[in-house]
């Protein structure tokens, strides 16, 4: 299972399937999708033109606050850009900080670099720098000053920093996609989690010229649905469903906090879009919480680990404290 | 423009917005499409998990007559894998029949292969051949038997048959779909033109494992949304939609053909979703056709050629048969 969650099928196979259904926390997707309007005909019958895809692009350079020098190209989710991006370097040495979502690593490695995990941004050494802001799983926070002075040094020396902002919409004041535009910083953006509408497949990459036209060229034309054009331009041009959200995750997460609190558990960090637990009952919680149809997110490389998403309705938050009792 | 057609904001753009508004006939897509039914929230707000994209693989499997053996993969349009095919064969001597559809011999020569287009089948000299079946733009049809044997010839060689039924399922005797599973041959088939659902994203490649699993991995998880999922499962299975589909087609076809020839246009090919016509009055026609709001295709390699779409209902037949008037 990759480190996204979301495999339902695979734990209905494992643990059959509840009476009540599943609730499925193994993702950091909002419960609460932006409500998909009702579409026009064209957005399904029509080759997606490129004058409704500007028009989703300027939404999103608005929404993410990135400046007009900034190149801007959306995709198919932003894992087809975590995918694509390390086949636009030559062979060379890639810093992976970490532990993290562990697509990155792995889509480096896959395409012949040499990858490290490291703890910190690094003194030097490396061409290709990946940082995920906020982080996933553990929700560490670099200051965007920090990685806006670390952009411009990797630049100085030919190299890149990728930032993936991927639930950068709950901590807004760490994003640098204000600074995208120059040379050496590379910004991704989902738009499925905070929006919470990951089946739309929508993610952006905001960067400099020569990087991003190369990337838009790989992807094609019509890489991204009509009803994602439509549905991400609307979404992302609505600043008053963005605040009330962004109210309403802080909200959920500190009760969602509460209640693994009430229940002995310790929040090691997260965002308002996932809670990470370290205790040593992990194994046995995610076992004891999947018999009982709730999906945590495990992970192979530290056991100690699980993670929450959240709960959708107080219905799930009562089942979810249920189980950590039992 | 690319080959596609479907630059509606490019002919604005050149020949302003008309009063009636613009009849698009520069692609083939079927201007009838599937109607899009009311999709179950999970479709937007999931990741689409494996279990959904196994239902839709075999939906597909069905509707195209693939064997069991065969490997069927999804991909967000026919375009994604036209584009990613070239990069899973080393460099190598490449044979497109065509004339035809632009993107193949342009997406082998930007994966850095000798492309050659070519009239017929070669006898030898190449590791990788390209057929559109039926062709784009000009229609021609190559039996299905001779593709199989084709391909078993190429398989003895190492080599690839690459055959391009986009439009196959207004000609189903010539496809080799059924055939697929068998060394040497990879089926792309696109869902969009048929189904009059270009906007959706979705097309897919059939073929042996090998090949397949590599472009599987190439296109990573999560590459076609959730709706595309949904919509493509429910259209693929209805066999009725399609029977009535190609009847309707088809006599629009042939409406078309009267259309044109009333006002002296000779019909050189094509498939129940375009006519090509050769003239050698199509650049002015073409020019006076975008004056009027109707939007042909013309191909700068091929200045006698134009292409027709269905008119979609009996206003823009009138509009058409005014215009050629002109």
């Amino acid at each position: 299972m990759r480190d996204h969650g979301g495999g339902l099928a695979e734990a209905a196979d494992r643990f059959g399937t509840p009476a009540g259904g599943w609730i499925d926390l193994s993702t950091g997707i909002n419960p609460w999708p932006y409500a998909v309007p009702a579409l026009a005909a064209d957005a399904w019958v029509r080759l997606p033109g490129r004058d409704s895809m500007d028009t989703l692009l300027r939404a999103a350079t608005r929404a993410y606050g990135a400046p007009d020098s900034a190149v801007v190209l959306a995709a198919p989710g932003s894992q087809a850009l975590i995918q694509r991006l390390p086949f636009h370097r030559d062979r060379c040495r890639v810093a992976v900080l970490g532990p993290t979502y562990a697509e990155h690593a792995r889509c480096w490695r896959l395409a012949g670099h040499e990858v490290e995990v490291v703890p910190t941004l690094p003194e030097g050494g490396f061409d290709v720098v990946v940082a995920t802001n906020p982080n996933n799983p553990d929700g560490r926070r670099l200051p965007a000053g920090d990685l806006v002075a670390f952009a411009a040094i990797m630049a100085r020396r030919g190299g890149l920093l990728v930032v993936d902002e991927a639930f950068a919409e709950v901590t807004p004041e760490v994003s640098v996609a204000g600074a995208a535009g120059m040379d050496g910083l590379c910004v991704l953006r989902s738009f499925g989690k905070f929006y919470g509408l990951a089946g739309l497949r929508l993610g952006f990459a905001l960067g400099a010229t020569g990087l991003l036209r190369r990337l838009e060229a790989d992807l094609g034309p019509w890489a991204v649905s009509g009803p994602a054009i439509e549905i991400g331009r609307l979404a992302l041009g609505d600043e008053a469903w963005a605040r009330t959200t962004r109210e309403r995750l802080s909200e959920a997460s500190a009760q969602l906090d509460a209640l693994l609190a009430a229940h002995g558990l310790s929040v090691l960090g997260g965002t308002d879009l996932y809670r990470l637990v370290e205790t040593d009952r992990a194994g046995a919680l995610f076992e004891a919480l999947g018999r009982r149809g709730i999906l945590a997110r495990a992970f192979d490389a530290h056991p100690r680990w699980l993670r929450f998403g959240l709960p959708p309705d107080a219905a799930a938050s009562a089942r979810l404290a249920d189980a950590l009792k039992a």
